[in-house]
């Protein structure tokens, strides 16, 4: 392996206005004095940091139907299956930082894990949909 | 395709007695009356069935540290990045039985949609881990 | 299979303004007059369906580094290798829409499946990222 | 990690003349004078080695219907669709010598990332594929 | 769903004299008198079609160092892992066609699911890997 | 990278008479005298580490439709197809214990990345599952 990023790491004191934007909303919202690697590589293409920013930052946030620690939670199940080494130590990280106790990353893991499991026992099997399952409307 | 189940369906009728005893807790413990054609593949191999059901009931029940309700949540969130068509159907189907709103389901989506994203910006871009985001201990 | 949709279709009819907007958009930009159902489950979650396609508009358009053929057949790419049925159908009639080949079909395939397949060799073999392959800077 | 392949690579002194025979011609069709390590671990299995890079060379070479730095940004699209580490460095690497720049690069994944999460929206919410992309014929 | 192939089907009687030489050879190999709807898809790609054909053949046959139905086995694996549809239905009925026993599909299938399962627990969890497992050499 | 587990390893000396029992158990049915570190990792959900351990060892032991040797190598191919680096290494090393030879892992591989390109095929261009695949009963 070589632990290089593909592109260089845009740092705050090199990067152009557009970028230093995002990077002090980031930190305002975060209430936070730092910016994470992602979003540094991510400034390459100013446009695609800004609105990956804005719609996670709608996303993620408070006001939702969802509280932000279950959105965070989510996340790790989607990255741990995808396999995403980065995704998995950030947003556990996240996480964490959120309240999230070891007791619920198992647990969480527990239902990530088989629901992995039986997607591909359902894949292979290939059980007809029930009608009790199927949506009304 | 086929739509046709790679191994017929074992209905209750037909079943021996070590499958009709995991039927009969399926049907218990979620006071149903009906067993979903999940279950009916996977009893061809009765000992498969048995440690699979008694695993998800304890996994996916009440009295651990996440609510069934989220855990169902998080199932559909790995059904949908993996493309399980019955798991879809089968845990949107259980998550809205157990309350889960129009509202929630879309946003959880919007989650599980951004993750899927951001997972192959990280994949592709190879950003370091943060020293800050490594666990302690 | 079920072939029901998880939400119902949001026809134009029946749709709020703000989801109106949105679909005046799409088919302004497309030069055409009717909606695909992709945007119309979508539209349950109104911020959701307007930050998407704001986005994929912005992203699969004209006047970026890539043409828009181009794109397309690299979301087709992606879809194909996450398995998506509905994305596949749409983005091959798109583009054959932007004037896509059977040939030149058939030859994204024939990298796609190799891609697949030397990825997982790869994983297998785990050779080491040899010096000549490490970003600069 | 371990960062140790899984087989030692087989280098050109110690190569069997099937092997090099191998070796010989990607150097001969790339204009260079090394190999790198994905050859290096196939090459226990002579007749696959030969296969792959056959098939490799034909697919992703001059003369079809598609440009050779298209097919070389298609592969990034799929190994970092698949998260293969190894493949998004070589890979990279190689379109950038085929003429890639940062600003391509940074498009692909804006177009890449996008995919796989449409693709989950569409495997989640199920929209009927529209009679409008049905395949002719 | 559609249902309709992307391509149509190229029939023995409209196809020419390279697909039929393929054709002819999968037939022979294979000791039957139809051609599945898998190879008239591909015949769209004549030399992808003969490529993949031999590969398929040298790879799958008889003398290689795993025997036939071992292979049509892994091929399962990948197949609902995957989550494709026509794979697993045409490959299930290949190993069957080779003697795989329904017990042996169901404990082909418990072990799937476990890999996929314990893969997610290790991509969550990350040990690091143990000095007792890394290769030798 | 980080290389840092996301929770610590439990060595054997500081872990409960609950997690005890459970390696003890894994070092006897194993007659080896250590414990890998997945389930160093596992075993902060003690209830969670005794349920897989027990699953494994019924599902991939002796005695039943398949070998320990051919459960191995689909445990290969399946991590593999997943991209999961512990995996494929505790995997690898497992088999070749077993007995595993290096020309068996390479056609293994082959195997796995052929599967995973015809997956691909299959699932772009869309071919209808053939009548003679469907399963009977």
């Amino acid at each position: 392996m070589s632990g290089k990023p593909i592109v260089p790491l845009v740092e705050y004191e090199m990067a152009s206005d557009e970028v230093r934007a995002v990077y002090d909303d980031i930190m305002a919202t975060r209430k936070s004095d730092w910016i994470n690697n992602f979003w540094k590589v991510l400034a390459h293409d100013p446009p695609h940091l800004r609105r990956t920013w804005e719609s996670l930052k709608e996303i993620m946030g408070l006001g939702g139907a969802l509280d932000p620690l279950t959105k965070e939670m989510i996340y790790i199940a989607v990255s741990v299956t995808n396999g995403c080494e980065y995704c998995t130590y950030s947003h556990t990280a996240s996480a964490r930082a959120k309240g999230m106790t070891d007791a619920q990353l198992m647990e969480l893991l527990a239902v990530t894990g088989k629901a992995n499991e039986t997607n591909r026992l359902a894949n292979a099997l290939r059980p007809p949909v029930d009608v009790q399952f199927e949506p009304r409307g």
